[in-house]
């Protein structure tokens, strides 16, 4: 279980994060090596075809999968991406992108984790994007 | 060399991008499967800790990439990333971050594209992100 | 459901290939979807800290994830990997070494896969490596 | 300049993969941050049609670029592989395949590497995989 104290430092990192405010991101659920994030699939965050961008499933993903990350690490430490791989599943469009972010295998050097990006519309969820990387303890 | 047309299919393909008017992201040269990007590095792109976020440099490289790949497609062809791999190589900070996407291998059906993004400060610049992914003629 | 002749069709091309006789690697399970692929940990393919090389893990999990793709595509067609990531999870030592590909998302040209691998021992089954990649028709 | 002792524990740490016995595959140039690594393309380690497989490529990359790493690293340290992703860009076929791997950002903690792979055949080289990793010291 996550302490109170831990998610204040998780809310209060993802507060700090410009990019994250841009997209319009908000942070739906943190759990011990889980955390969910979500954000508006707006014309500001469109590809040339009208879809959301690739760098918004990525950005979502990234996230989630960071904050995931730093639910596991010790009190005080802040995470980094070292590298990150995305798949395009299917061509994002509705009302909003949800990413769920989940650790795979926390070390002590390094942390490999995942996410799972869907696309929300009125008639369901649809896989977006799926993510495999890797974060760092800083 | 690329047909002037081709250069404006390209930059009314950008221009399109919801997602990269948001960013501030201008296209600096096309050429024949060489595309450069850049963008301006502020507050509302930064990560926790005032660095640009990994997402300003995947946005960037993948659209440079993206759009390198497409000046070697059929005229008419649009451009779809399939997966992008990127690794961070140093915390990004300065005036500005710039991608130069190249392909590696433009296939029939698939194409194998790269990027390199920097991140431009006074005092020079300095290596940000690698790129190496896929790409799709739509 | 997968036929008997599309199985055999997999065990046919898994046959074929040299490497996995190299690898002394058999087929442990076909399903729609999703194959499963073993090999023994020997010193023949070690590393040089005596555990098995991530070439093993992804070997297994490229052609596990390689035919999980094939058992969803038309009858005739052949599979090739277009790309594939690893993450290594941690050194593999034991008995044998497993790899479980599944296919995430089957499209009309190109199937995103995944692959678990995890290490056999005495003592029990240990996280090795995952594996998210692109499959193409051809 | 690499002095003759790493290079000689470079020689003696490649020696001890049996991965790399069992491939035929041997050390063709040791520099620092980039190390070539060449072996034959034998019906040993073909896939179903006849090609080099794909693991072939992986791991001649992946230690090329592992090498590479090392030589950068402090005396008497090791290398791991952290993740490594690989595109493949053309069916490799010839006499031999030859990976030259390269240190991108030799870090404190993690070093980026990449490395490009070529089919050597009588009517010259030919792209075969284009590889880009994370490597610790270890």
């Amino acid at each position: 279980m996550l302490t109170d104290a831990r998610k204040a430092a998780i809310q209060a990192s993802f507060a700090a994060q410009g990019m994250m405010r841009t997209l319009g991101a908000e942070i739906l659920e943190i759990a011990s090596g889980r955390v969910v994030i979500a954000a508006p699939i707006r014309a500001e965050v469109s590809q040339q075809q009208g879809f959301a961008h690739a760098a918004l499933a990525f950005a979502l993903g990234d996230s989630a999968a960071g904050y995931a990350a730093l639910s596991l690490m010790p009190e005080g430490a802040d995470v980094l991406t070292v590298e990150m791989k995305i798949n395009l599943i299917a061509p994002a469009a509705g009302e909003r992108m949800i990413a769920t972010g989940e650790v795979v295998k926390a070390g002590r050097r390094v942390t490999v984790v995942r996410a799972e990006v869907v696309a929300e519309a009125a008639e369901g969820r649809r896989a977006a994007a799926l993510l495999q990387g890797t974060m760092i303890t800083v």
